[in-house]
């Protein structure tokens, strides 16, 4: 690769944003990786496209100055068009706050370069890395073929090194992990062996297969086994330390991987729990395939033919979505009634039958807030185990401001959040006390990928 | 803007493919358009970025000249990196096959141009353009909040505007639209008014508020009603043409609309037929807010408090993903034992449980084939009538090219498809007789998607 000596860059503007100057006197060039950057910044300013591409390989493409400048910004600051486009496509992301709290959409809207500002704000806000939400980090092989092997997993159970998740009342059985001493709590879930549970397996309760462990070569069986009515001092005779939570929002502390197969075995549990009659007949309805299936008691029911959806357990799709303004610059949040106060989040409504997403999008935006969408994008997914729904996360653009809250409906407020008001929701330093979702929500995740995945958020 | 004067291209390669010269002799620039399309053409093999950036406010990202190569294959043919990342970020498809059938990957590949061939293979190929399914184009605003006042609903019943469409045993009545006078018949729903339905009506059969014309003003009201049991005749003397029809697959042959506004109807009436009874106690249930929800009769019930999704219609989601092999140039295509002789299609199942969408469909395809799929992007949705499903497009990577298949699963073959066999099942041209779903499937936009949405397919 060939790199052009370093070359100053001079402003001719008399107006100048603090930290514009790509090469600062405050961070002194000490290696040849600095200097790269120092080019990049310049040639992002000064429009040269080949170069910034060649830059690229030694450079990350959002590497920032002392001030929090990205080349981006650079090229926002001069409105370099080609080089926002390239740089975008390189996969720049237009969400980075500098040390001013601006993005380049801010700066190039301040220099007026209005051709540099259509060309940041048309960009996709979406991520091209998938975003691995709470509660979806499930390390375990779910071997669904085995479910359907009665005597494999009969055996299975048995086995010295099978692991028991045990749940009473749909309450797990935690403990605080004992390798974290941080202020926040940790819980992860008691592990059991069969010996330490034979008694309670031989009464035939209720036992789910989870699936096995990747991370160890003997794949390890998981079961989650409902241990309601079980003498818990039986239980802390094993984890002295251990208690039945209320799953939210204490299951949102916990170790994420032990969070994940908590929402595999509680949103199947639950479905158990309200599902032991069949839909179709009304008779009492028998668990098969390891706890993934149950069928009806009922030889002469219809649901042994034809559609049978009643015998496996329901999933209930969801939409989750921030609203950007059609001028990118703000975004919509609203309190249900049921928030905690003073919280705001992403508006969000459950799929209906012959929908699309983005239609539902679309449709549960405007019923919520009056506001009219037009392009949806897809984000991420997150299991939400309460008791089964599968949120989809998406980021959408207004195409209409006025807000009109529908009276009879669950949101109580609805209101347009400025870039920097969000910020201060976030790092829980709003004037008013407002705050958003913690991290674990996906609508955490897809306001903070519309501001900017900033370290110092 | 300002245009260069046009210049030809000369290679000077001994090697030639038919089509690569920028100017065609063959296609006489008769107009400014055309001239500016050749200059893209020109640009886009030397490399100009800022030149074909500024032709690209005139000439179509993927305008072809007669032997249909686009400027991204001219950049291709000359290993023009930047001018390929440049294209790929203004929208041009990677996707499309010139005159000999090659794609822009093809060439740069057969040209020996490595980084060229990096560049596009790394690009996504999802569209950014939203992919409107079949079933899913339904006109109807829901206004769901009005299914909770049922004094509205029985006026809106009885006005005259009001229209009626229904179903016998879930098959919906059909004819023949008179407007389509092609080879294909083109179905539409038959509307019935509350003056030829009232006789039925008056017995309370099952109704359902499907929501209101967007299309004019007046906003008429559309209801579903079950007509199970009714005589024919009387629905024949007003539509003498009309048939229950078999929604599966003559639903398939309807008008675009009519078939979404079937699929929000159909899904619900399922609903009706296999969930009368509460999975909670075995109870029956009773219909409310105008057929979207089923209330037990029983007061002491559970479903009455907490978690009472038992109370509302059933989606199920579930993926459906084109595999791309790890080179790019071959999909994975397999063969349920339930399909048509010689139909190949995607891979496809159900979301368990505590999943999100991208765990789903690795778990998915490592459980039919054997294959490991590293990145997963999401690419459209369709609502599947049949009962309910929510299918969740994907396309996805493959990290592994070993097919393995499953015994016991559903699937009986699966096999690699290079684009060539691919554009030969599309065509129905394949020498085997191998053919895909017809396009109102979303496994057929997912194959045409990678393969490339060129008209002459």
């Amino acid at each position: 690769m060939r790199i052009r000596p370093l070359v100053r860059l001079s402003f001719s503007c008399s107006r100048r944003m603090s930290g514009d100057r790509p090469a600062s006197s405050a961070v002194k060039p000490s290696n040849v990786a600095t200097q790269y950057q120092e080019q990049l910044f310049d040639s992002a300013a000064k429009g040269n496209v080949e170069h910034v591409l060649t830059l690229l390989k030694a450079v990350d493409v959002d590497a920032k100055n002392d001030r929090g400048w990205t080349a981006l910004m650079f090229a926002a600051r001069n409105g370099q068009v080609s080089v926002i486009k390239s740089l975008l496509e390189q996969g720049s992301s237009v969400n980075i706050l500098n040390s001013s709290g601006q993005t380049a959409l801010d700066i190039a809207n301040f220099w007026n370069h209005s051709d540099a500002s259509s060309a940041l704000s048309d960009s996709t806000v979406v991520p091209t890395q998938e975003c691995r939400n709470y509660y979806s980090v499930n390390p375990l092989n779910r071997a669904s073929d085995r479910r359907k092997h009665p005597e494999w997993i009969d055996q299975a159970v048995k086995r010295d090194n099978t692991k028991f998740i045990v749940f009473s009342d749909l309450n797990p059985f935690l403990k605080q992990d004992p390798s974290v001493t941080s202020r926040k709590s940790k819980y992860i879930l008691c592990l059991f062996s069969y010996k330490q549970l034979a008694e309670h397996i031989a009464k035939k309760p209720l036992l789910i297969f989870l699936g096995l462990e990747t991370w160890d070569s003997e794949s390890a069986v998981w079961f989650a086994v409902d241990v309601t009515g079980y003498e818990e001092s039986k239980l802390k005779d094993v984890h002295n330390d251990g208690f039945f939570a209320n799953p939210f929002p204490l299951t949102m502390q916990m170790d994420e991987r032990h969070a994940g197969i908590f929402a595999e075995a509680r949103s199947i549990l639950t479905w158990h729990d309200r599902y032991s009659f069949c839909a179709t007949c009304g008779s009492p309805t028998v668990v098969r395939e390891a706890g993934y299936k149950r069928v009806c008691d009922n030889a002469d029911c219809r649901s042994h033919k034809g559609i049978h959806n009643t015998c496996y357990p329901r999933v209930d799709p969801s939409l989750i979505m921030l609203v950007v303004s059609p001028d990118a610059s703000r975004c919509l949040l609203g309190r249900k009634k049921s928030f905690p106060p003073k919280m705001f989040s992403c508006l969000a409504g459950f799929m209906e039958p012959g929908e699309c997403i983005e239609d539902t999008c679309r449709r549960e935006v405007e019923e919520e807030s009056g506001i009219q969408v037009g392009r949806v994008e897809y984000h991420s997914s997150q299991p939400w185990p309460f008791p089964a729904v599968l949120m989809l996360g998406c980021i959408t653009h207004a195409k209409t401001e006025t807000i009109k809250l529908d009276n009879d409906d669950e949101l109580e407020a609805a209101q347009w959040f400025t870039r920097p008001e969000v910020v201060q929701m976030i790092t829980h330093q709003h004037p008013d006390g407002l705050f958003l979702p913690p991290k674990q929500a996906i609508a955490h995740q897809l306001i903070r990928t519309w501001v900017g995945n900033t370290s110092n958020l």
